[in-house]
């Protein structure tokens, strides 16, 4: 749970696209001359960079530096003009934007459906603040309520390891794990493992009511998992979530320490 | 601690090399026609493959298939005519022989010096018997005592993952960590990360006395590290451990349930 404020709505019905658009605004909001950032993946980072990008252009802002959690975000840092850095001289991180796939209402996280979570994980979780920013569809009751929970495996023994992720929920009803796959580029081949930005492939977990349980533990069970790299349950890491609503309104929820 | 037996001392005086010989010839005496075995990797397990390939040759052993634990037992196996698995389609592996760099009293294992500890960890954790076959050398009263302890890292972020396990031995005296580095092939470079059968680079960690403290509580503590893909400490794994000693005794050790 966190402390929240709601702002007047804007005039006019909010596609889900705006709304985005309006909870990155709001991030960048947050963002001062000098600061290092994390960059995040996904859509709804991507309108971060865009109004990054915009406020250098304008010189609104100067003087920032990016670490980016994807190629794919660094491509699109470089077009609109963010300075970037490598994590490892980057120094102090201040603050991360990215977007996520469910915030749960201990601001707990799944992110990483498109791919990038160990990078993602490690920025963020180096980081001093770690805005979160969605849309009202994002918020859940339970992590994993609404699509796949991914883990990151090593490509080796792959198949050996999802049997093992299968084990610790073993019996769960409605529990199914596979590997990501997609199509071939090849022709005659049909899918092939998805591989990503580190070289490794994804399990995908589905629950059919979400996770419950003590998530730490989860996470632990999965970590001690050889063969798994990392998972998608991002734990008591996001600081603020910036909610966009269908109703126009933007609600900011801090985590209470 | 574990049930001890020794066997009487062949005559003569032996060299440590001949000393990893009769323990690894004392391994391959548990295998059983029709078995599936993990295949280790490292100048012990070695003479373990060279003894299976002669077994098969001669006709004292049949129907013996291998899963190797790196491209460098993979090569060896397939050269003295052991008919390897993959991971994923071999069913059950009954047996796995491999050498260690430490083992303690608790027959907890140091082993991937040689970089391959994740896919040994991988496929003699998956095992039902781990027979570890050592010279006395190796025997340590605590993890950490004789040289390095690996950590498989991946290679994004990397210095930044060192020093996140740093952190985790905070303050204790004697404790240094480092990249693995091995020489540049490239005339000019001087000296480049070492690369694992994975793709990973390795972390080595020092300590002057060995690891105090709860094993399993560490092992957690480096395994939550996003960028830690393993470690190489084998703690439990072990079901039997052979100990070619200098006296030309032979130590079995049965880990006691």
């Amino acid at each position: 749970m966190g402390s929240a404020a709601t702002s007047p709505p804007p005039s006019g019905k909010l596609t889900q696209e705006e709304l985005k658009r309006v909870a990155a605004h709001r991030a960048v909001e947050l963002v001062e001359t000098g600061m290092t950032l994390g960059l995040g993946t996904g859509s709804t980072a991507a309108h971060a960079l865009d109004r990054l990008g915009e406020l250098l252009a304008s010189g609104a802002l100067a003087s920032v530096a990016g670490v980016p959690t994807s190629l794919k975000t660094e491509a699109h840092a470089t077009r609109v003009g963010i300075p970037l850095l490598e994590l490892a001289g980057a120094g102090r991180i201040h603050l991360s934007i990215d977007g996520a796939d469910e915030v749960d209402p201990d601001l707990n996280l799944v992110k990483g459906r498109g791919g990038s979570l160990l990078r993602e994980k490690m920025i963020e979780g180096s980081g001093e603040r770690f805005v979160v920013i969605v849309d009202e569809s994002k918020l859940v009751p339970r992590l994993g309520c609404t699509g796949a929970v991914p883990v990151e495996v090593v490509p080796f023994g792959a198949v050996h390891t999802l049997g093992l992720v299968r084990k610790v929920f073993d019996g769960l009803p409605g529990f199914s794990a596979r590997l990501r796959t997609v199509p071939a580029k090849a022709a005659g081949a049909e899918e092939v493992p998805f591989v990503t930005d580190n070289g490794n492939y994804i399990v995908e977990m589905f629950f059919e009511d979400g996770i419950r349980g003590d998530l730490r533990d989860i996470s632990d069970r999965l970590l001690r998992i050889t063969g798994v790299v990392e998972h998608g349950m991002f734990l008591g890491m996001a600081t603020t979530v910036i909610v966009a609503k269908k109703d126009g309104t933007v609600e900011i929820i801090n985590k209470e320490n």
